[in-house]
């Protein structure tokens, strides 16, 4: 029997795991942790540095560091990911059997939340579905669009109002979704924002939130949206890779 | 000078507090405890039982508890709501200087997140309009939002789409959000699912999320609504008191 512990690890700051987050990962047997590849290396460091932060010597913790498999970059897209998750799925199996052969408890550490914007849950549900006797555990984090509102030290509704969260393919491909008040973007691979009238919306931008170098810009989208952009470009240039999510309020005003 | 830190304390388990929440707790010389008369006394309890289990003895933390004023019933909701939150505006001012003359650290625990249907930004924002030399900081903590979602072991986002974060008042007035896949609702007074067709969604519901008496259930909207309604009065009947929230999505067969 294997318990599947999904721990929300927040965005790369330790001080933002819970204690049951803390707690569940020295309780593990086995931390399973996926290296992406060169380009976000840092952030293999990054869960390298968070769990040797967390775990106490005493534990019966054991990482293992595996590759992720590559997803395809096929036009279908929900396909390329369907089948990029299968293979995620596989690969999970095969550790645990190799390094626990006998059960016990897995443990993976999840950027922000499990449930949002990540597929940890649906590779784990393959397993089920595979016929894995398996009991699944998750463990809530502080999500990015979390550290974004704290950061800046905003509420993430007006008074009373929605809030939709979606992504930057989204924002591109249908605009400002019909009735929203407050939307938050993730996901975005830069500029999304660039498809609406900038005249009518404030935004509050982040980057590597949570972390030593955590960037952010706020102001009325016209006069802000190019230093965004510019930022955003010398960042990535210079770390390698990049993480951000911003908010958009449409003005009161209006 | 005063430094004002809200905590997101999560919704009830001391284990859902991050890191820094405890430290930032630990580090205040004064917690401000609002008691919001009889009905609630469990969620005074409640805070008072999380700050024993999070506060080392050494720490300078003085924890004083006060009234919260009651808000007006007045049929204008958001202009109650404003005198609401200026008269506890007052109300904090008026303590941090009895209690601290000096200056120094202030600390308040908000339930969940302070990002998220939570007024205690706002509140801050007035005394800092005032003309307070204030210097606010915000630790996120893990919302509702993200203890039902953990609970029912769900993703929030079906894979690539959106979500909108609303309130039952809203789904009351207005009904499903157009273009919406996944909706939460907070706030809700109790059924406010009721104005939705029931067959085409799907409904996750969590009540006292985190604690020890949480309850859960899951289904078909029209299998269970009946089932939540009837829990939802029971439980309230039974502690005196309710928090809970839902996730509906709509079903993908449709």
């Amino acid at each position: 029997m294997i318990q599947l512990c999904l721990i929300g690890i927040g965005t790369g700051n330790p001080d933002h795991v819970t204690r049951e987050g803390e707690r569940r990962l020295n309780e593990a047997d086995l931390i399973l942790l996926p290296r992406k590849g060169d380009a976000k290396s840092d952030l293999v460091d990054l869960r390298r540095t968070l769990s040797d932060q967390l775990l106490t010597d005493d534990g019966p913790a054991r990482v293992i560091e595996f590759d992720l498999p590559q997803r395809s970059d096929s036009k279908d897209y929900l396909g390329a990911v369907e089948d990029w998750h299968d293979a995620i799925a596989a690969r999970w199996g095969t550790l645990i059997d190799r390094h626990l052969p006998q059960g016990g408890r897995v443990a993976l550490m999840i950027w922000g939340d499990p449930s949002l914007y990540d597929s940890s849950l649906r590779i784990a549900d393959r397993l089920e579905r595979a016929g894995r006797r398996m009991e699944l555990e998750v463990v809530p984090g502080i999500t990015s669009l979390q550290a974004l509102t704290a950061a800046h030290r905003i509420p993430l509704n007006r008074l009373a109002e929605p809030v939709v969260i979606t992504t930057g393919r989204r924002l591109r491909d249908h605009g400002w979704p019909e009735g929203a008040d407050t939307i938050v973007v993730m996901l975005d691979s830069g500029g999304a924002f660039e498809v609406l009238n900038a005249e009518h919306y404030d935004i509050w931008w982040g980057a590597y939130l949570g972390m030593p170098h955590q960037h952010l810009i706020s102001g009325p989208l016209n006069d802000v949206s190019s230093d965004i952009l510019r930022e955003r470009a010398r960042l990535r240039e210079q770390h390698g890779w990049i993480m951000d999510t911003y908010l958009l309020r449409w003005q009161e005003s209006d």
